[in-house]
Order: C-alpha cells, then sequence, then structure tokens
C-alpha cells in the first residue's frame, strides 16, 4: 500500500499524534478517527470509494455528485482524480456525536496517496503541492445548501510551491486568502462578512477596483489581516498543516447536513433528512489560471424552455464560485467557441456523449486550465417545469426514452407549475426594469428588503417579491415566503435563479438597471423608486420588472403537455374527478380532464348575496312550517345551481355533498353582534335600535359551540332538521329529472356528509328516497342516481363494512378525518402548534398536506377493504385538498381507491401523480 | 281439534268474514290474519304456547309473565288456564306493518277452545261465559308500562249469563262497566278520564260514596254512557262480538310496546327495543265477588330491606288494578291469615315452594275468587338495592345459592344506589308528614306538580321533587327528571314506589296527611303549605316529609355488602383504581376499595383560589423567564398536592396526568371581557379604567381558539411551553423524594395526555427524564416512577404499537376518544342533539355514559393488541367516566385491560361489576 512507504512524513503523523487545537475542536470529528465513540461497524467496512471504484447506480452511497463524478471518470473523460467518502460515513458520524467512523480516515489516506500518484502531486508538498476541493454531495441535488472548501492543501510552504510551480505569484496568494476565507467561513465558523470587509479595506488602500487587480504585496497584506481574524474570532491560529486542513474540512462538510439552510430545503421539498450527504475530496484544477483558463456550468438542453441545444454560462479566469455566486455576470457557452474552440468542441462532443449515456438532461461543471478541459461534475439537470415536459416528449420522439419513462421524468409538482398564473396580456403595464428571465411565471406583491421580513409579512397573510442584490443560502427562507424574488444581479443559474425555478416560483435575476438600496429599504428603477410595502409586479417568463399590481391570467396547458398527460391516462388506472361547486368549475374541470365531479359543496350557493337573507330567516324560524316556507323560497336557487352543474358534466357522475357546516356559519358573528347591542346599550341608546341585533344575538348565542367542528353539523343536521336536505334533494333530483327530459344524459350522486353511524346514514337516506321518488313520479321521469356518504370520521372508517349496507359509494373526507384522528382542528392547530410540529419534525409533514399513512391512511384502509367486503362494487374516491397531493395520490392508488378528486387545476397534477402512483405500484409488484 | 267442531258459531264466522268496523281499524291487526302484510314465516310456526307447555327457560319466547305463569302451571299449582303469544309473534307484527303473523290467529282459536275445554265456560257463551284477561308479559319486567284488558268477552248476552251464573248483577254490571272503559281507552284510544267523569257524575246522581255503592240501576246508566261516549269518541258502536274485542285487544297490547312511556321505561333501564312483548290471554277469576275474594300481591322476603317474611298487600273484593293502582290502600298480607286462614295457609306455602324452585325472592299475584286460591303471576322479585345484596347473602348462608350466584344477584347498579346520599341525622327537621317508605334514600328539590314541569325545571339544572296524588305511567318522564317522588296516595306496591325503587330514587307513598292540591300547585301539611318552586325534603327509608332543605350525608357500606364486594374481589381480574385530585378523594378511595389512583388531574389545583392569578400570570408572560418565574411560584403548592395524595395512597400507584386544558380555560371569558371594555368605550370612560381589561381581551384573543378541545392543549403544551410540565414533573419526583426519605413507599407514574405520535411522547418524556433525574441526584433519593401516556386519539390507538416503544402504561381517555371517534364535542351534542340520537335510537346508548363497542372499543382492542405485541408487561388501563359504567367494564375485562379507573364513590359498582364481567368471559369461554 502506498501509505505504508510514507508514514514517516511528519503531515501523516500529525494526524494521529496531534492533539486537536481549540480552533478546530468546534467538530468533534477532528479529535481523530479512533475516538471513545468508535463505530460499531468492523474496520473492515468500506468508507471510501475512489472515483474510478464508483458508478451512476450509487446515488444513496456516493451522492449524485459522487455517482456522476465516478459515472463520468469510468466512462474516460477528463475528470480530476479523487475519491468520495460514503454518506454510510456522514449517518455514522451523527450516530457516533460527530466522530468519523472507525477506519474512515485510513481509508481517507490511502484514498489520498493514490490521488498523489494519479496527478503526479504531493498533498503538502512544497515543492508541487496537490490542493483539493472537498465538496458535499447528497443523493439529491440541494444546490448551494451545504458547505464546499476549495484550495484546501494550501499554507505558507505549499503556496510558494505553488506559485513557483504555476509561475503566478498573485495567482497562489490569491487562492490561499480565498482558502483562508472559506474554511474560516465554513469550518470555524467566523462571519464571511468580516472577511470581506478586510477585503475591501485592502482594495480601496490599493485602489484595486476588483479582486483580479489586487497585487500580491497587497495580497499578503490581506492575507495577514484573514489570520488576524482567524486569531481573534477563532482564538487560534489558522491551522497550517494540510492534513489537519482535511480532517476539519470532512467534518464540517458532515455538520452541514444540518445547519438551518440545509434542513429548510429538505423540508421544502421533501427530501428525507436521514439520507446524509457524501464528501467529494478533488484534487483542484484552477479555472483562475490567466485568460486560458476558465469555469463554467451549461446543460445540454435549455433547462428553461427544455430547447434542444447547450445552454450555459463560463467566466474566464475565475474559479467556479464565481459562476455560482452570480458575483460576476457570466458569457453565455456559446462565446466559448470563440474564447477557446478546441475546449468547446470537446466540451460538446463530452455533452452529447454524457446525454446520450444518461438518458437525460445533463447538469455538467467544467474547468479550463491552461487550455485543458477538466469535467468537474455532471448530474440530471434541475429544469422548469415547461422543460421537462418538453424535454421528455422529444425525448420520446427522438426514441431516447420510453413513453413511461417520459411521463416517470416529469414530477406532478412541475405540471402543478405549468398551471400557475402569469400576466393578463391585455393589460398596460409600466416596465421599470428588464432582467434575465431567470423563473417563469408572473406575481406581484409587496416589495421587501430580506428574508426574515418576508417571511414575517406572508406569515400574516402578505404577497410579497423578495428583492436582494443577489440571493445566498441564507435567503432560502424569505424565498419560500415570498411570490417571486428580483435580483439585481447574477445570471440563469445563479443561486436565486436555481431555487425559484426549483420552488416554481417568478424570478427575474440580473436586472442591472434596478438599484436595490437596502438601507432606505426601497429600490429605484426606471425613474420609480418602490419603498418596502409598495406593490409591484415581475414576469419571470420574461425578465420584466413592472410597476403596481398587473391583471394576471390562468395558464393553458400546452401540446407537449396534453400529450404527455395523454400518456399518463394511458397509464394510470386512477380516475381523477374534480370538485367544484358553479357550473364553471365543471366547465374547466372537464377541460382539464376530470372524469367527474367529486364534491359539489351546496352550502357555498347559500352564502351568496340574494340568498343569505332568506337561509338566515330559515335558521331563526321557530317552527318547521315557517323554515319550509323559506326552502320553498331557496329551492329554485338550488335548483338552478345544479341543473347548470348536471348539464356541465353531462355523462359523467357529479356528487353533490349535502349542507355540511353548523348552521350559525350563515349568520353574522357572535362578537360583532354582542359588540353592537352592548355599545347601544351602554350609550343608552332606545330599545327599538338594537331589539333586532338583540333578538339575532339570542339567536346565536343559542347556535352557539364549543367545538362546532364536533357539533350540530352534517348529517346530524338532516337527521334533526330533514326539511331543509329534503329541499336540496328536491332541487337535486327536479335539476335532473329536467335534464333528462332534455335529454341530457346525468349522474347525480347525493353525498351525506360526517355519518359515524349505518343508522345516521340509513334514516337520513330512507327518507330522502322518498323524496325523489316522489319527485320523479311527479315529473315522471327516470333518473340514476346514487345515495353515498362521506368517509371522515375515524367511526365512519371502523364501521365502514356496515355503513357499505347503505352506501353506494364512499368518499373520503381526509381533512376532516385527519382533523378528529389527530384531534387537531385545522384551523388552530396551523397558527398554534403544527408549524412547530413539521419545523421540529415531530411530525414528519403536514397532515393535512400529505395524508398520514399510519394513523388515518390506516383507517383508509380498514374502510376500503370492510366497506368491499360489504358491497364489492362500491365506488371509492376521495375528495379535498388531499386529492391533488402527489404523495396522497400514491397512497390512493396503494389503497385501490376508484378515483381521487381535487380542485379543477390540479386536474392534470393529479392525472400525472396517479400515472405515476401506477407505475410505482406494478413496479412494485413485478 | 276442538275448533273443529265449533266453526258453525257465528262468533267463529266473525273472525274471519267480518270486515273490520272503523272503530276498531286502528289497529291494522284486526283486518284478520291473512292479511296482504303476511309473514315470510311458514304457516307451521308455533306463535302460541299453552302454559303448560311452556316452562321457566322460556323468557325469551314467552316473557317474564308467561315463562312463570307456564312454570307454576307446570309445578302444578292453581293457575287459572290461558296461553301466551309469543314475542316473536310480536315483532313478526312489526316486521308486517302491524299485521298478525300467518298462522297466529288460528293457533289462537285452537287454544282459546282449549282453554274452554279445562274450564268448563265458552267464550260468548250466554249462559256460562268464558272471559279473559290480555296482558303484556317482555321478558324483562316492565310494570304498568303496557296495556292490559281484563274482563274481555263480556258483551250484553254474556254479561246476562254472568250475572245468572253468580247471582249478583251488581257485579256482572260493574265488571262490564269497568272492560268498556279499559277497552276503550286502551284498543279504542279514548281519554280514560272521559269515563271517570261519567262515573264519578252517575255517582253523584245516585249518592254513591264509593264504586261498590253503585246499584245495577246506575250501573246501567254509567254504561249507557259509556255506549255513548264511545259512539261519540270513536265513530262506531262498542264492539259486541267477543272475538273481535280479543283480535283487538291482542294487538292493542302488540301496539303498547312502543308507546310513549314503555319506550322512555327502556330507555331508562338500557332494555333492548327489539325484544317486544309477548301477549298472555288468560280465563278471567274474580276478586271482586264478594267479602270471601280478594286479590293481592306479595313477595317472599321483604324487597325493601330482603327481611325474610312475607311481604304484601291485598284487597278484599276487589279486582288486581284496584291494588296497583294504589286508589284504595290495601292491607298488609299477614291480614289475610285472619280474614281467609285456610287461602292464607295454602298462599304460604306456594310462596315458599316457589322460593325454594326458584333460588330467589319470588313476586307473586294471586286472586282468591269465593274463598279459592288462584295465582296469576310469578316472578322474581324486583327489590331495593339493599334488600338484594342482604338477600344474596342471605341465601348464600342459607345454601340457597353459591357465592358467584350472590355476586351475581345484586347490579352494579344497585351497589350504587347504596352509596346515594341519606340524611344528616344530627340535622334538626320539621316532619310535615309520614307517609309509606317507599323507595329509600333521602332527597331535597322544588315541589313540582306535574311530570312536564318536572322535566323542564331538571333539564335548567333544578333539583326537584314530583309531588302527586298517585302516579301512573304517564308521569315516568317526571320522575326521571326528579330528585325524589311523594304521593298521597298507593302503597309500597303502587306504581309510584315500584317505578321509583327501580330507578333508585327516593319515594315516600301514601303520605295520605299531604293534601296535594293541583289547581294552586301546593301541598299543605303538617300546617304548613308547600308551593311549586318551594325546597322540601323527603326520605324514602323513613317515609319522612320534612320542611326546607335538610343537609344530606355519603352512606357507609353495610357489612352485607362489605361480604359480597369481598366475594366479589375474588371473582374479578380487572383492579379498580380510583380518580381523585385531593388527597381527601384519595383517603375515600381507599376506603371504597380502590387499588390504586388512576387518574390525579393537576389543573384542578392550578384553579385554586390562592393559585388562579399565579397561573394566570404565568400564561400572560411574554417570555420564557416570566413564565418561569411564576412556575416557581406555583411549585411548592403542586408539591403539596402531590405531597399529599402520594402519602395517601402509600404502597399503591398514583397515575398524575401533566397539565392538560387549553390554557385559556384559566383566564376569564372572551365574551365577558368583550362586554366590559366595550361598555367602558361607550361610555367614554377613560382609558385607565379599562386598558388592563383591554390588555387581558387581547391575550384572551390570542389564545382564542375555534375548537379548543382539538386545540393547544395535553402534550402540545408541554412540548411549546417545556417548563410548564418541567415544574410539574419537578414537583411530583420532589414530593415522592421526600416521602421516600420519610419512609413512606410510593409509586407516582406520571403520565403525558393527548399524545397521537410516538415522537410527541418521545420528546417529552426524554425532556422530563432529564428533570427527574436531577430532581433525584439533588435529593440522592431513589423513587419508583413511570411515564406513560393517554391513549384517548384515534392515532394514538392506531399507533400503539409504535407508542408503546416509550410509554411504560396506557390509560384509556375514552371520554375524548369518544369525541373524536365520533367527531362529537360532548359539551355541544348532548344539549343539542345527542339526546335526540338516543331517544329516537339512531344511536344504542350515549357513548359518553357506555363506551361504543364498534368504534371506541374496536380502537381500544388496536391498541391494546399492539401496544403488548411491542411491550408486552405494558400496564393498560381506564381512567374517565366509562370506567365506572358497568357495561363499559365488561369491555374493558374482555379486552384484558389490567385496571379500570373511576370516581371513588363508584369503585364498589366497579368492583362487583368487575367480578360480573370476569364470570361472564369465564361462562363464555366455558
Amino acid at each position: 500500500m502506498p501509505t505504508g512507504t510514507r508514514t514517516g512524513r511528519a503531515t501523516r503523523k500529525s494526524a494521529t499524534s496531534t492533539p486537536a487545537t481549540p480552533a478546530v475542536a468546534r467538530s468533534a470529528a477532528v479529535r481523530g478517527a479512533p475516538s471513545a465513540g468508535s463505530r460499531r461497524r468492523g474496520g473492515a467496512h468500506r468508507w471510501v470509494y475512489l472515483f474510478e471504484d464508483g458508478d451512476a447506480t450509487m446515488r444513496d452511497l456516493l451522492g449524485g455528485k459522487g455517482a456522476g463524478v465516478a459515472e463520468m471518470t469510468r466512462a474516460g473523460l477528463p475528470v480530476p482524480p479523487g475519491f468520495t467518502i460514503t454518506t454510510e460515513a456522514c449517518n455514522a458520524f451523527y450516530d457516533g456525536e460527530q466522530t468519523f467512523p472507525k477506519g474512515m480516515w485510513d481509508q481517507v489516506l490511502r484514498a489520498l496517496a493514490e490521488t498523489e500518484r494519479k496527478t503526479g502531486k504531493r498533498f503538502g508538498d512544497a515543492r508541487n503541492p496537490l490542493l483539493v476541493s472537498v465538496r458535499s454531495g447528497a443523493k439529491f441535488s440541494m444546490p448551494g445548501m451545504m458547505d464546499t472548501v476549495l484550495n484546501l492543501g494550501l499554507n505558507a510552504e505549499t503556496l510558494t510551491g505553488l506559485a513557483e510551480l504555476t509561475g503566478d505569484e498573485r495567482f497562489a496568494k490569491d487562492a490561499y486568502r480565498r482558502f483562508i476565507q472559506l474554511f474560516s467561513k465554513i469550518v470555524l465558523g467566523i462571519d464571511g462578512d468580516l472577511f470581506e470587509h478586510q477585503l475591501a479595506e485592502v482594495k480601496t488602500a490599493s485602489r484595486a477596483k476588483s479582486d483580479a487587480d489586487l497585487k500580491p504585496k497587497a495580497l499578503d497584506e490581506v492575507i495577514k489581516r484573514y489570520r488576524t481574524l482567524v486569531r481573534k474570532h477563532a482564538g487560534v491560529e489558522f491551522p497550517e498543516d494540510p492534513m489537519e486542513q482535511l480532517r476539519a474540512a470532512i467534518g464540517a462538510v458532515f455538520s452541514s447536513w444540518n445547519n438551518r439552510r440545509a434542513i429548510d430545503y429538505r423540508n421544502f421539498n421533501k427530501i428525507p433528512h436521514t439520507l446524509g450527504t457524501a464528501v467529494n475530496v478533488q484534487s483542484m484544477v484552477f479555472g483562475n489560471m490567466g485568460d486560458d483558463s476558465g469555469t463554467g456550468v451549461a446543460f445540454t438542453r435549455d433547462p428553461s424552455t427544455g430547447e434542444h441545444k447547450l445552454y450555459g454560462e463560463y467566466l474566464t479566469n475565475a474559479q467556479g464560485e464565481d459562476v455560482v455566486a452570480g458575483t460576476r455576470t457570466p458569457k453565455p457557452i456559446s462565446a466559448l467557441a470563440k474564447d477557446l474552440p478546441k475546449a468547446y468542441a470537446q466540451f460538446v462532443r463530452i455533452a452529447k456523449r454524457l446525454e446520450k449515456h444518461y438518458r437525460d438532461v445533463q447538469d455538467m461543471e467544467f474547468t479550463i486550465e491552461r487550455g485543458r478541459l477538466y469535467m468537474l461534475q455532471t448530474r440530471s439537470g434541475k429544469r422548469t417545469a415547461e422543460a421537462a415536459v418538453n424535454i421528455a416528449v422529444a425525448m420520446v420522439r427522438e426514441r431516447l426514452i420510453t413513453k413511461e419513462e417520459a411521463v416517470l421524468r416529469v414530477e406532478p409538482a412541475q405540471v402543478d407549475q405549468l398551471l400557475h398564473t402569469r400576466l393578463d396580456p391585455t393589460a398596460a403595464v409600466e416596465v421599470l426594469a428588464t432582467g434575465l428571465a431567470a423563473s417563469p411565471g408572473a406575481a406581484y406583491g409587496k416589495a421587501v428588503f430580506d428574508a426574515d421580513r418576508a417571511e414575517a409579512l406572508a406569515a400574516k397573510g402578505e404577497k410579497v417579491i423578495l428583492v436582494r442584490i443577489e440571493t445566498n443560502p441564507d435567503d432560502v427562507h424569505g424565498m419560500i415566503a415570498a411570490q417571486g424574488v428580483l435580483t439585481a444581479r447574477g445570471g440563469r443559474t445563479s443561486h436565486a435563479a436555481v431555487v425559484a425555478r426549483g420552488m416554481g416560483k417568478p424570478c427575474v435575476a440580473g436586472a442591472e438597471s434596478v438599484r436595490v438600496d437596502l438601507a432606505r429599504r426601497q429600490f429605484v428603477a426606471g425613474g420609480r423608486t418602490v419603498k418596502e410595502g409598495e406593490y409591484f409586479t415581475i414576469d419571470g417568463s420574461t425578465g420584466r420588472v413592472i410597476a403596481g399590481q398587473v391583471a394576471t391570467i390562468a395558464p393553458e396547458i400546452s401540446g407537449q403537455l396534453k400529450q404527455l398527460l395523454r400518456w399518463a391516462d394511458s397509464f394510470r388506472r386512477l380516475e381523477v374527478w374534480a370538485n367544484g361547486d358553479y357550473p364553471h368549475d365543471a366547465v374547466l374541470a372537464r377541460e382539464f380532464g376530470a372524469q367527474g365531479i367529486g364534491l359539489c359543496r351546496t352550502e357555498h350557493m347559500f352564502m351568496e348575496q340574494a340568498r343569505l337573507p332568506i337561509v338566515q330567516k330559515m335558521i331563526l324560524a321557530d317552527t318547521e312550517k315557517q323554515r319550509r316556507v323559506e326552502l320553498a323560497k331557496l329551492l329554485p336557487f338550488q335548483r338552478d345551481d345544479f341543473y347548470g352543474i348536471l348539464k356541465a358534466m353531462r355523462g359523467l357522475p357529479v356528487v353533490i355533498r349535502l349542507i355540511d357546516p353548523p348552521l350559525h356559519e350563515f349568520l353574522p358573528s357572535l362578537e360583532d353582534l354582542l359588540v353592537e347591542v352592548t355599545t347601544a346599550q351602554a350609550k343608552g341608546e332606545p330599545e327599538k335600535n338594537w331589539a333586532k341585533s338583540a333578538k339575532l344575538l339570542e339567536a346565536v348565542r343559542r347556535l352557539h359551540e364549543q367545538n362546532p367542528m364536533l357539533g350540530l353539523r352534517g348529517c346530524r343536521l338532516g337527521l334533526l332538521f330533514p326539511e331543509i336536505i329534503e329541499m336540496q334533494v328536491r332541487a337535486i333530483i327536479e335539476a335532473a329529472a329536467k335534464l333528462q327530459r332534455e335529454r341530457v344524459d346525468v349522474h347525480p350522486e347525493i353525498m351525506i356528509p360526517l355519518v359515524g353511524t349505518l343508522e345516521e346514514l340509513r334514516r337520513t337516506r330512507r327518507y330522502l328516497e322518498e323524496t325523489v321518488r316522489a319527485v320523479l313520479s311527479e315529473s315522471k321521469t327516470k333518473v340514476h342516481y346514487k345515495f353515498g356518504t362521506m368517509i371522515e370520521l375515524p367511526r365512519a372508517a371502523l364501521t365502514a363494512g356496515e355503513i357499505a349496507e347503505d352506501a353506494e359509494f364512499f368518499s373520503f373526507g381526509t381533512n376532516d378525518l385527519t382533523q378528529t384522528t389527530f384531534g387537531y382542528s385545522r384551523d388552530d392547530a396551523e397558527g398554534k402548534f403544527l408549524n412547530t410540529y413539521v419545523d421540529e419534525k415531530i411530525l414528519p409533514a403536514n397532515p393535512f398536506e400529505t395524508i398520514d399513512r399510519k394513523g388515518v391512511g390506516r383507517l383508509m384502509e380498514i374502510a376500503v377493504r370492510e366497506g368491499r367486503a360489504t358491497r364489492p362494487g362500491i365506488t371509492i374516491g376521495i375528495c379535498g385538498e388531499h386529492g391533488g397531493d402527489p404523495q396522497s395520490i400514491a397512497l390512493c392508488e396503494e389503497l385501490g381507491l376508484d378515483y381521487v378528486s381535487c380542485s379543477p387545476y390540479r386536474v392534470p397534477v393529479a392525472r400525472l401523480a396517479a400515472a405515476h402512483a401506477r407505475l410505482a405500484v406494478t413496479e412494485r409488484d413485478r
């Protein structure tokens, strides 16, 4: 083994014998590998893989970046040599209270020796020093979320060697000061701004306009000041021993897996927190060795549109971080053909080969060191929703992938993005500035200038646009909260752009004419000043920054998306229905491909202006007779509603839910009335002025409930006041009968809500069947109708076997079922504790967004199994918000439901998600 | 078959050929047996049993009365011949829209012929007429709840025959007028008061003081007037055809199963509504044939005390209804020895034989017709709780029954009655009157004079005593609502007495010196006038009627009861623990035999006067630091509380639940504050006057929740404000440690409420374990403690297998579990719809009183099974009100729980119920 021949060297010795300095003690890992908390795994366990020992299938173990580099290495591409420390090592690191697992460090040393052999350089060698990058790399890409250290291995000695070797003292010193800066921030935890401040001071003193203008002398000053900063803030000398640097950096990358922004990102993107990150240690190549050097990133296809052409950016004489950070605005990749034609031609060949190899769009990082091309990374390219669809469809046409693969290549969430709003093209707009169209979609909101404020205002329900000079990972929580992002600097691959695209939020980046004044909390553009709190609009599809609030309209579905969804339809088993209360909802739902209406809520109709006074009179009536008088007035309204929706859905089922909310929801609020009456009384106003309100107050008090969610609502209302639902059923059947007479084929399905016992359903249904029979006999027509029930209470699920005796269909009301199963009132929980629960991982996800499998899902499973045992043909679906959530749809597929029903706009999402779910089940059962 | 020889008779013909008259068309049954709605059962089905064909085991089919008469007949006792129509026939009658099942009527005719043969009389025969009684008789006795018709078979012809045969015209005519009166009321549905009014008029006109004073002429007038009444109110002639009478009467008895008062009674007594009633047709014997005739009821032992001696009453020259209705005050049974010594001696012999035969106290009805004794009925005697216990214990000593039988002979509900209040013997009482001690126990309440008013006032939370001259079944709902009952007339077996004893409510009956003035809504007694709404007191154990409200005290447990409970303890497997928040609860619980404290609620302690201001300050604190300041003040209070309760329960486990309710429960109400602030503002008061309230209002608003039951409470509070539960746990462990140092063995068990996920429990527990360790290390003691959780959310039950990983015990909070499983807020549901649900049988019982097996029970079963699978030794119990409910205890036994916990006063009830439950399970598994 090569290491065996080198144990005599001082740097190697220090790895095991030098006690940790206080400066690096922050990470317990650096205390040395064979620490007290040693791993339970045997020493034989493999923690480290040379790039040539891995391949693309090893993402779990090596992370996306590591697997990608390994695959490239295997394919014979020019990749700087290096090795990957596994995600298992990261998890073992956490299991062991942040110490390296046993044997890992030895394996690192052996891999390092091999890297030395391949590069012909030596780590810590004064004459021919090997420098390395230490990068995180998780299974799923988390751009910029975790830490990276570059130029590691530099110290006073190797610096001199590097300078001599390259003949470029300035480059070497610049590399060293960059290393100190990055290492200090990431490994030693010192505020990066302190370094920027010193750098700026020296630049001013030496009249340097840019970093590149700094002369070696000035850089010496910078390095001196940096070392002083380290001494002051970390209380130790900056570590000179490269081995110490390496160990500390590896520990810091492991630790970065659980920093705040990484956790936020994973929460937002629903990436499990248990995966861990790999660490890639790779020999450095330098894009900043002069004008024949450069670095860039590129996609094999346009990640915004999917257009089939190389898309990317590069900077000459720069390191990779300059491109990603957006601090310099880069050139388009096409310009490379002119600047460095040979390297460009090689890159184009490699790009094509990679796309064909991976059968997907590649996102590649490269560096050209003195004219020589190195591939640093390749991975599946993130793309906008539009691009994802277009690429998937195009690749099927290019016979690169199958239809099934195309369907699986597009995430349901991406389809959702395609259904985001855009600006009304007929609206007059005052364009203040035009930047890069960095993430498509349009949005308006109040201008805010920092992430915390964006989060705070959004929490109050305000729409905000985050405005920054440029963004960095610390801004992520503000971006999550904002409607969109505007930056003055940075390109289409800048942090702001990449993250916004990932979130499906509009972003205008690099709008250089926008002058952002953070101190005064305003920006100036196009001669106008927009202060914090003022509305403005961005259009991320065109890059425009627009004054005021501009009207937006719903997007259309492109031909490609239609094609993709048709393919999805051919793979899915679940039907997709839509929730809609009005005829226009039904029309939209059909356009989006809905196969029925899964939930038509009748109470919204009660809330309309012309009807509410009648509804209130009905509720306040003292006798059934009085109630019936008012109900008779409501009947024609309801009949018209149902006529419209049934007609729009001709040929398809329409599930109409009978009145569900407690009656006091239709009356003024108790508090308002109380204040009104109390005020009038206190002011001594004559009773006639407030007697009516006082009477109303009394009625509202009578109807008041401690816990209205669990009170007199749903079928309970119908059992106490059957005349209300009798009117509704009469309206439904009269409308249906009229349509049948008009030769329109209609399928009303009457849904009885909040059933907890068979008896409730049985009585309600028996009562209503009489009404149905009466109407049909009056109208002398036949109507296909069904009676069914919501399964939205634990007891309904637990006794579904009985309930199915009288239900022709079940529809899971998973919102209420989640409320009762967890004992959460959604209204209260989300503001009071649920967000904390999700943030602090007490719950893996908000159960109102994604169905809780263990509790709610288990109840659903019981209900499906036992309901079907009683009535094998029973139709079972889900209505409510979960019906449009891909993870919940996957559960519905697994449970064998017949359909999911969601809002019309989510129907395309659900169609795709249903296909994914089906393909996953098919795959599993294979 | 005898009927075959008699088909020529007119009366027989009419049974099948005469169309129903309008008068009797009310019951569809009389349209004749082979009606359109004929039974699905074959004609061979047996609907009718002669008395000699049944026996005591056939209660399900023949009802209690029918089985009893059959058994007596079999035993060779003097029973008037007759037959029983089965409960199955009743149910078939209801299934068939109130028509007789096919074949039933033919069987009735055959049985009637057999009865004619045995009595030598013939039904409808003018010379030697057979008269019959038609009585209801369900499986469980429902005294007076259903209808009975006597003297059936009388008409103008047979009346003459009866008069000639008996030589007593007056008797015959009196029997006829009674028959018309009863039949008209029960079968034809005419208001009985109309008849009483006519009778009274004729009595006045003929100067008769009592009914017996009416001469035949006067009776003719009464009969004439009665017939006119029938013509007027039913629109038909009174039916003269005995067969018609019989058919209609049988139908009316069937119908009476579902009259209002029968349903009320069954609801109160938890008798299933599906049992149906049998109909007993029995040849009449007459206790009103002169002074050598009489009728009475008697028990083989005193049903109030259990004393071993004949106990009963009789009236000479009277029919049975005179005794039961309480219209004449009867003589004690012992007087019969003098009046009719031969009949008495025979009766005593029969009574002894019956008790030995049935191995239980018998409640017998007898009639003496001209010196000849007939046994009309025997059944297991209803008894007071005290008597039940004493009889059971005595019969074990008499070697009549086993200990196991003794335990099973006493219902847990009876033990509950023994724990009712009695008058404080040291209180000065002003006795207004003394009546019969008809049902033990004491109560005070406002005087009310009708059942509806009693019900209305009780619904408002008022305590009332129902005062009536005598009660009848229409008063039952008022008796249910009242604390107790006082009647001026009737004996210990009068309606009021029997029903009150059944309900375990105090009753003073036959207090003749109490002058009840219904019109003026008052009574006068002992020179005092008590008006409606004024308080007075009754003592049902002594018969005293007392002025004003008299202090009451808790009962002691008698030696017999202690003995019985000891036997019960030897049979039960379930432990019985008690709920108690204070040391005095714990002391009481131990006295009653509790084996631990299953629920000590810590929040009640927060409500105490000295503490509430501190608690409020703590809640309103803006920072954790401020909260901790207030919590430090609460700590000594809580520590003292726990010290007391742990000490009282030395050697036994004490489960202490951490704070559970939402914090706003400790603050003033939102509405009160709103009115206060609004009023002050409207009146223009200076802000300093109301600023504090306004601030409080704001805080209350901030804490306000839409559905507090499902909001920020339970373990959610502890996760958000861990310092609160940290203080509580510190208080618990400090108290425990102090006691251990004092050599008191204590077992605190810390219960974390409202857990829905393992993670909630895990984090809370880990946090609190640190506090425990800190306190134990400070105090240098060891304490046996446990951590566990409530299972009170469906999700907790569904994931109990996981939760058990971190829970050392489970305690079912079945109240909350019922709320969430059904989606009922108990506070809202009981007032708004739950009572209707129970009344209308949408639910079989109030699930907050008796655990719902299908829903809640199923969740419990899952939790027990899966919790034990994870942690085999886990202790599982139930706290909350269901823990004292016998039916729920039976479920807990079936589920294999370790203990039930209930209020201290219910501990003896639970001990007995647990024994019953265990014996039932053993019996089932045998």
